[in-house]
């Protein structure tokens, strides 16, 4: 027993030698220490969204009749930039599991662990820290609420992987008989609805209002809410049917509830998730697309963190995905991205997959879909696709948008640049310049520590 | 006579109603009319310094003994991003001539555009307004002192390539019967003692001490200083002889002169050139030279700063080059940049390909230089090569770096992406998140004005 509390002590000196050293390196974090402690923390996640993202959705919006680019709603509130690495011993390249888990647990750790330590021992995450403060938790992501992202935020586990386990924690980790969440929305329903157990069931069980679709969304009365729009990840916002909300939307109706719920306040995460699926498939219109959904999901809580005297809103990256440019002339001196090329799209090359999936004449009907003609070399490598292969019909018409428009790309996974950082209501003076995304994850567990 | 005046006014309306529109975009440059306002000016670019440039000389220049990444110099005075498109008709991703016009005079011009408007027209730049003011100037690059970025801080003229003339408005462009500039250090004797003209001669017989070497630059003691150490650019700073200075070493020299010449303070603007040259040739050792070189000369500047009470630095780039990302594993999951290997190297392609131009033992050459076992597939790249031809050379080596490293290029161009903005010192609190380049430029502007 002496052994076992020793070993836990030196587990603490270790945490907080790393700690005064971390910080030791920070000359931006540890000054302000004074400034005002928000209520409520507003977190935004856009996984994968590097600062070439940002600027796709910028320039496709932009109204070429003013002199200067309309600036993005979150914008003015740009602070500074986060450094993303994990501490992995084979990958100096994160992953979003060790990413979530250095803004959830404030610790670095390897790539595929949810808010576990370098020997998969638990961390405290936000949304523990969030319950012994008394505050009130919300979760709101397009992907299946049991990916990576969110994950690390309620759950604890080696393996980003084990979606089922994380999918039990989401309604096992309990504080005072109940589950870390209050709120949460996103897709994931095979998670959910298992042979084994029905997981939805029992958080209705526990009094919690369930919905499936964008109108009970909006009419949802309960003041505990759990909300699964797909069986894995929502449709691309630019995709998306009338049955499945916007990130806005969940945001507004996370918000609505969480503001009402407790009176110490609360913690909301809403993660853009597939701005990083889009770019992993190199797909520059479904990056668009969820940038788009991120951007008006931001508007909503950027108007009610400053209509509001005690809330804080960050809003930063996980990581970059893609190696995205906005340019990618490899010979000669024209330097130009043809977004008005890009904005004759409509709807993103998953829809485009979807529709011409198994289809005889994938030629013609790409053609139709995307309303252009197809060049014979075009034309050649979508003969060559497996027409039962959705995957690959998208990266074709993915890489022949790319291509057109001058989008370049060097990598279908992540790359180790910087990422940028929002912050906006109290507490904000906190997050300037350039920090490790640890640091911003230390800000966040000092501000929710009770 | 009167349709001249009127034209002239219609042409000042038209500039104030663009300047205005231009401002009712920003909701953060135009606030805080009322603070410092500095004696002197340090603006820093970095030419082609996008944000994977910067990460990549904070990883190969980490301490894996420490937990979080060290810091570069400048880390600590990140305050937001600048936007960096010109007005280019044909071209929205701009070249180095139009952003350096927008730092230089303000305005978006075309690319190729040195400090002219979109009619060709001169724009008042900034050693002009600084000469108004008073104030002394210095400039100091590693590329010729005629190349676009230094150009459009002391010329006007509509086409960046003509060199021999903006060679010629460096002398003749004066103000007071004296030339607009007191310090320039970089390189460019070509342009400078010409069959036509030798500009230095004249430069000295106006009484400006002239130098070529390093060692005579430590041991100037005119108060007026011209320094032309090559033919056109330097050499990359890891292959520089002892006879070329680094860019601290110049910045350090121009800070020395500046200090004493004038009441009114200066303006200096110091730019890493090559980082560009380098990222145009897909070479990313070649990067990390020149980013070394430039955050080095940034250290001399920062020190500068904090001793001085009134002298704002300003460190920005004028646009991204090559598209370059942090890890480029195209399939997989091993999300690795391969730093280790970079760190074997203290030279750069360019100094490798010189070594081995007209060689006949290519290959052998190539793997001694460079201490590596190349396979089989690189050497048939290898034998490939024009052996006469020192560009190809130096871009099939820096290609198998790049391949060996992960390091991931888009295009051999810029890209549009925003760039980075670090500020420090007095008044820099008017530089803060989202800005455009010539938003930036009106602040320098503003700053210099009388």
């Amino acid at each position: 027993m002496i052994n076992r509390v020793s070993k836990k002590l030196l587990g603490i000196v270790l945490i907080l030698v790393t700690w005064a050293c971390a910080n030791a390196q920070s000359t931006l974090t540890s000054s302000n220490k004074s400034h005002s402690k928000p209520k409520n923390i507003i977190l935004f996640i856009g996984d994968g969204m590097g600062p070439a993202h940002i600027k796709a959705l910028r320039m496709f919006q932009d109204n070429p009749a003013t002199p200067l680019e309309e600036p993005l709603v979150f914008d003015p509130y740009l602070v500074g930039s986060v450094n993303t690495n994990a501490a992995d011993s084979k990958e100096n390249i994160t992953d979003s599991a060790a990413s979530a888990t250095a803004y959830a647990s404030a610790q670095k750790s390897y790539n595929g662990a949810i808010s576990v330590d370098l020997n998969a021992k638990p961390l405290r995450n936000l949304f523990e820290k969030a319950r012994i403060a008394g505050k009130a938790t919300g979760l709101v992501v397009t992907s299946q609420l049991t990916h990576a992202t969110p994950a690390a935020f309620y759950a604890h586990i080696d393996d980003r992987e084990k979606e089922n386990a994380i999918a039990d924690q989401l309604i096992d980790n309990r504080y005072e008989q109940m589950p870390l969440v209050d709120i949460a929305l996103g897709g994931g329903l095979t998670f959910f609805q298992r042979h084994d157990r029905n997981i939805l069931e029992e958080f209705s069980q526990l009094g919690f209002e369930i919905v499936n679709r964008k109108e009970q969304l909006q009419n949802a009365t309960g003041q505990r809410l759990i909300g699964v729009f797909a069986n894995k990840g929502l449709d691309k916002y630019w995709d998306r049917t009338i049955n499945q909300p916007s990130l806005a939307d969940m945001t507004k109706a996370a918000l609505d509830k969480l503001t009402v719920l407790k009176p110490n306040g609360f913690v909301l995460i809403v993660e853009g998730s597939q701005i990083d699926w889009a770019a992993h498939a190199n797909d520059v219109l479904g990056v668009i697309s969820e940038m788009q959904d991120f951007e008006r999901a931001a508007q909503v809580a950027i108007d009610y963190t400053k209509a509001s005297k005690d809330t804080l809103m960050v809003i930063t990256a996980d990581h970059e995905t893609g190696g995205l440019s906005i340019g990618a002339k490899t010979s000669g001196k024209h330097y130009q991205w043809n977004v008005d090329f890009l904005r004759q799209f409509s709807l993103t090359p998953a829809f485009i997959a979807t529709k011409v999936l198994n289809s005889k004449a994938i030629i013609r009907e790409v053609e139709q879909s995307m309303k252009i003609e197809l060049s014979q070399a075009e034309k050649q490598s979508l003969k060559k696709v497996n027409l039962q292969d959705w995957d690959s019909i998208r990266e074709k018409i993915a890489k022949i948008i790319s291509q057109r428009s001058f989008t370049g790309w060097t990598t279908q996974g992540h790359t180790g640049g910087d990422v940028a950082l929002y912050a906006l209501g109290a507490g904000s003076e906190r997050l300037r310049g350039h920090m490790d995304n640890t640091q911003v994850g230390d800000v966040l567990a000092e501000y929710v520590a009770e």
